[in-house]
């Protein structure tokens, strides 16, 4: 039986409670939203004593599925200020899993403010003051408390969320002990900082989950599911995600100047070849897995120009928001911000997309690097009231700064995919219940049209019609990877469903097919969806800017034309 | 036959429509507001040019009936996100109604940003380029502008208003042909600002109004208000609205280093008296009208230490939020922010409340005077990050300042009167569809419980029975007064509309009684709480901070405990 770890901050204990054998397919998102929405007061202040933090493995975390290691972070956002679940890789779901543990929820806050670190081990767990640890980042925080060798995890956050900045991120340290993966978005580290939490060290242990109710055939699902991942999903492994620079630079959606472009002169030096060359020519590493068990391995280790260890991993996104949409077309500088973000504990997305708007309203000139450094320190730090103002992220930002071009829904930014051209990522930026989140139901660019899923009569991204069920069925696909565990790259696919109901059966000896697998999915969904119209969300707040529907994307011509009518549709 | 004046900034056109008779009951606010919730998208951007402005005088105004020349200024609010009105003394009311004028309704945007100069007059209306009066103070702005001789009256923004800074209100001249009276709150100095429209110049006219339908009873009905209310309201004339001071510090209400404490050690220095004192040395003036016809006649004219004109008029609100709320006890001080808001054209209300949070924040000190003045200035020129981040009100700076005490509603700051006392004022507060604002439902204080309206059951302005009853009464009896265009000093009073149903059947003969007038009231009520409902706000905005509720002010130790079931039962 599985356990929830309940941690008071309040009083410093920490008790633990079983999972009901029932809700054996919940854990992740699933089991994170429902514990929010359940019993955090929807009104709560983020960053107050009621709101609560929880960290849940997916359900099918640590048991040899592959792919299965991302970690669910969930709490009510101080960003949005709606439900929020951030998932990151890297070794803590494994680590929590193989300790039988569901979940871990932190509740209340210390009368001291805090620091402290919970550790949590085969005996069991407790708090420890941290008073040391206060305002490390999280690159020498990890350095003194891990050791690597024993193969433990941790989680943690930088100065950015010991300062309730909402921007701030959760960091976990993946397979080398970097602390490089992120449950990045919403400002789930300053919800972490308000707790006066700074880490948790995860020990490496035995598994302590029973075995599958039928060994042999979850073995050998499990080695079909690799093989078919491994097989389709080529690409990733070989150029990782920045494959999608010049991919989306040529369908005219990269993000270039705060929105104000949807191509950039100089993708060709933030491409993925141009990363490639300079990751091999350093002794850095492509094809990179961020926790065992993945056969995807789309991650990448970076070096500096003395070949010298920077950051891991450089993705997409993290490319386009801190690049080109700030009209930076370097990828040293990049990877410099990207360190610099994950050791103060930044979301590289949020802070690319305020930076995009502080440019725009004249800070900085597009493209001035040492400027968007030297703004990154100033919220990493909060050390001026610039920096506390961009550590709001872009809608707060861009408002204040007087900037109209503010692309954000439900106060969170857009990722990489101008909905302008990706129509279909738009209407999951406007309806998902996390706000503009690329990870609640991407779909992403192929050749032609979408990568998956690939309907009929949905042949461009651009097209109107089609895309609201394609985002409805992508975002309750994406919400089925986000409760198991698994990683989104597997495909949101149909056929993907099958294999988790596959899996499901083979392990606890459940009866369930593609059909339940959905519900679970759509369970989620409306519980977060229910969660927000009790905290004041309404339809209003399921919209895009306006901008994106009156100023056509250059050079396309493109505007975000679906009708309101069909975004009202989703989730009916 | 009344009319409305269209102006058009995108074409710079003017024109004239007629306005429906059986609306003769229509003006001020319920004319703003109606206009407002009939022809503006509630999702448009308020800075956008799809966001009206409407200046309406109240339906009685100008036609003789004493204390009935507010201006009512309404639109989207760039603060509230909702619908606005807010409204102010002054000439203006009085010249649009003499001009048969019902409303100026400001549409659109002009392609090169303006500024223009709207002049009205006998003989129509025009748009003129002003590029020379290009961030003008008020002050210099109005004399320029403004020949006093001629009786006209301005209505204008200051540089705050040019940089749509949500914290701009709008100025109106008074008899001296002062820019000292202000549509204040709720930002819509900014709205005419993003129209690019710097100033009004209303000539002065013969009436142009048809006359009553019963002269004489009309006549007499007037008298008989005019001798009720000047002999009802004597302590205003007097003392003016500082007379509060002293009043709500002994109640413990009187917010002081932002809502911390309840009563202020300088209160004395800050009070009437001390007022009177310095007025009238200094050859200044206590009892002085805002308007002619004005009976109560509670304004003042402040001058400096040399005796020379310095404000006009210094208002129990002002002192407190500039004042006690900034640890400032000092007059001079607060006389000389009020005229640097004034000039620049600043709400001093949300000023104060911002220079309190910031002043928790650390920024400054409180009671620092000369550090409150610089960032005024800040604030005013837009020329700093801090600058506009004041600009953006309470809710914004005290959020990205980090501050846990914000003391706003609707994004929109409270008045001066703590609601954990005064916790009528307090279900205004919290209810109204306005905001946070003390115009919109204040149950004023008096020597014992409340002066009007006087209820049995409510002897105590800190109890919780009857306190959302007598709010809901007095936001309904005070939308009449605003529509009216009747300052709400009159007394908020059930005998009241009786005056106002009297004096409407023998200027119209009509024949209205208490009831109707009620369902006036109402009806504009419900269509503006319509409005801000499809603009997305629910339940959960009609709320309080939850530090009211939470934290004991001293040194009473009263909270906020009107239970929320009570706040939802207003207006249903």
């Amino acid at each position: 039986m599985r356990k929830i770890l309940r941690v008071n901050m309040s009083d410093l204990s920490v008790r633990e409670e079983d999972m009901s054998q029932s809700d054996f397919w919940l854990g992740g998102r699933g089991l994170t939203s429902r514990i929010i929405a359940r019993e955090v007061d929807p009104g709560a202040h983020p960053l107050g004593a009621q709101n609560k933090l929880v960290f849940a493995p997916g359900s099918l975390g640590g048991l040899g599925v592959p792919c299965s290691g991302r970690l669910s972070v969930g709490g009510k956002s101080p960003l949005t200020g709606g439900i929020k679940e951030a998932n990151a890789g890297g070794m803590a779901a494994l680590r929590l899993s193989s300790l039988g543990l569901a979940a871990l929820v932190v509740e209340g806050r210390p009368a001291d403010g805090g620091p402290y670190i919970l550790w949590v081990g085969k005996s069991g767990a407790k708090l420890l003051p941290a008073h040391n640890l206060k305002g490390l980042g999280n690159y020498e925080l990890v350095e003194q408390l891990l050791d690597t060798s024993q193969g433990a995890a941790t989680i943690s956050i930088g100065p950015a969320g010991e300062n309730c900045l909402p921007v701030a991120g959760v960091a976990v340290t993946n397979i080398e002990g970097y602390p490089a993966r992120f449950a990045a978005r919403g400002g789930l580290g300053a919800v972490m900082g308000s707790k006066g939490l700074k880490a948790i060290l995860i020990e490496k242990s035995d598994n302590h989950r029973a075995g599958p109710a039928d060994p042999e055939s979850f073995k050998k699902i499990c080695q079909q599911f690799a093989q078919e991942v491994s097989s389709l999903r080529k690409g990733l492994t070989q150029y990782g995600t920045a494959n999608l620079v010049s991919l989306v630079n040529e369908m005219g959606g990269l993000p270039t100047r705060n929105y104000s472009a949807g191509k950039f002169e100089d993708a060709d030096k933030i491409s993925a070849g141009a990363l490639i060359e300079k990751i091999s020519r350093r002794g850095g590493k492509m094809g990179h897995p961020c926790h065992t068990g993945c056969v995807i391995r789309c991650s990448n280790i970076y070096n500096d120009s003395q070949g010298k260890y920077l950051t891991s991993s450089l993705e997409y996104e993290t490319i386009a928001l801190l690049g080109s949409n700030c009209g930076i077309g370097d990828l040293d500088a990049i990877a410099a911000m990207d360190r610099i973000c994950d050791d103060y504990g930044l979301d590289t997305i949020e802070m690319g997309a305020t930076l995009g708007v502080a440019m725009e309203a004249g800070i900085l000139e597009f493209g001035d690097q040492q400027g968007a450094i030297g703004l990154l320190h100033q919220v990493g730090k909060a050390s001026s009231v610039l920096g506390r103002l961009l550590g709001h992220g872009v809608q707060v930002a861009g408002q204040v700064l007087g900037v109209k071009r503010i692309p954000a829904v439900k106060g969170q930014s857009m990722a990489a995919y101008d909905p302008r051209v990706f129509k279909g990522t738009g209407v999951s930026y406007a309806t998902s219940p996390m706000g503009a989140d690329h990870t609640a139901g991407n779909l992403l660019p192929g050749k032609q049209g979408y990568s998956w899923p690939v309907r009929k009569g949905v042949a461009r991204c651009s097209q109107v019609e089609g895309q609201w069920q394609l985002s409805e069925e992508t975002q309750v696909i994406t919400t089925v990877c986000d409760l198991t565990g698994l990683c989104f790259f597997i495909g949101t696919t149909r056929e993907n469903l099958d294999y988790v109901a596959r899996l499901f059966n083979a392990y606890y000896g459940f009866e369930a097919e593609r059909y339940d697998v959905v519900q679970w999915g759509r369970q989620v969904l409306l519980e977060e969806i229910d969660f927000n119209r009790r905290a004041g969300f309404t339809g209003v707040d399921d919209r895009l800017p306006e901008f994106f529907q009156t100023e056509p994307l250059p050079p396309s011509g493109e505007v975000f034309d679906i009708p309101e009518k069909d975004l009202k549709k989703l989730f009916k």
